[in-house]
């Protein structure tokens, strides 16, 4: 595919670098901004840049925040003794959207991962393990993706921590709502057996 | 989905105003540039907007082009008495793709559609009806997509042509080459029937 200028062919090769965005996409993207008004562009690159230059993280939790600490880690009526570790701030969003979980988070920024060079010091796990020798929180609620760099990243916070004689748990993995039992894979449905849970209404955590 | 950050729902938002991407999509998007270092945010910033703020449309057929007059229509070996009417660039692209025209193109810009407001004025039509009026044109090509704005804008310029006695024809629809007729499309094939061709090798245009 051979662009008719160098300005469309350099903003179609940045474009393309997001993840799930082609070439074709990208030209797609890049034909619709001339379409609109100059300030609409300006807006977007704008908006990226000052997200990119002045996010901040709560000195806390580690989750996006705009103080220095979160909304959520501030919040006096949340239990500070129950923290969910969590590898990205889409699943702190997750969570909180089912209102079912009125603890703390911890996020790590990532999953330990050999092959991509991501080990323990490039993630928020010391300052996890820190927070848990201080001796105020109970109980610690993984819930990283059930990959193998998730179960890596747990057991290896785990080992840390284990003297603490703390609570640990992991999400339940199972069917999910509404699903038929009988399109569900084997694995899922082995966990769902394996998980089940006594017969009674749930509780707010 | 609430967002914990007002930078982030910035940037979610202006993402997620180009088509085809929806907000959760966006925050994948912004959420993935916070983890790439910041020159690649700056760099993307940069070349969006400096597309918008730079492009150059070609004086003669208003394709993109870094100069006055684009690559195609300066090329002496290029015959400018056939031009190929299309809607935009990627149009261009797509035939010049091919290897077969050797003619010149004019990009309309659009096409016409009342619904979403464009009339003939806001596309690039005076100017080829003003090209044609020169007399150097010896055929024109319609290759527009063949939904009914396609076949209007068709029709509007064809009216304004048809004293000018020029030769006008419009890409063939068909079966796709390769394609099994048994799994075409009725309205597809029917063309395929109607604009059957003499059996013997195509030409270069
Ligand atoms: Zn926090
Ligand atoms: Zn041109």
């Amino acid at each position: 595919m051979e662009l008719p200028s160098k300005l469309l062919e350099k903003a179609v090769s940045e474009i393309s670098q997001l993840p799930g965005i082609g070439k074709r996409t990208a030209l797609r993207l890049a034909l619709h901004l001339l379409k609109q008004p100059e300030d609409q562009t300006q807006m977007l690159s704008n908006a990226l840049t000052s997200l990119r230059e002045n996010v901040k993280y709560c000195k806390s939790c580690y989750n996006i925040s705009d103080n220095e600490i979160c909304e959520i880690c501030s919040n006096p009526n949340r239990d500070e003794s129950i923290i969910c570790v969590v590898e990205d701030v889409r699943d702190v969003m997750a969570i909180e959207s089912t209102g079912i979980f009125n603890g703390l988070y911890h996020v790590l920024g990532g999953k330990i991962n050999p092959i991509e060079g991501i080990g323990p010091s490039q993630l928020n796990i010391s300052t996890l393990v820190d927070k848990i020798n201080l001796g105020e929180v109970r109980e610690i609620i993984f819930a990283l993706s059930s990959t193998m760099e998730g179960d890596t990243t747990n057991f290896y916070i785990y080992k840390q921590i284990k003297d603490s004689k703390i609570k640990t748990s992991t999400i339940a993995r199972g069917i999910a709502v509404g699903d038929e039992l009988e399109y569900a894979d084997e694995v899922t449905l082995g966990r769902s057996l394996i998980n089940r849970i006594p017969y009674e209404n749930g509780l707010k955590i």
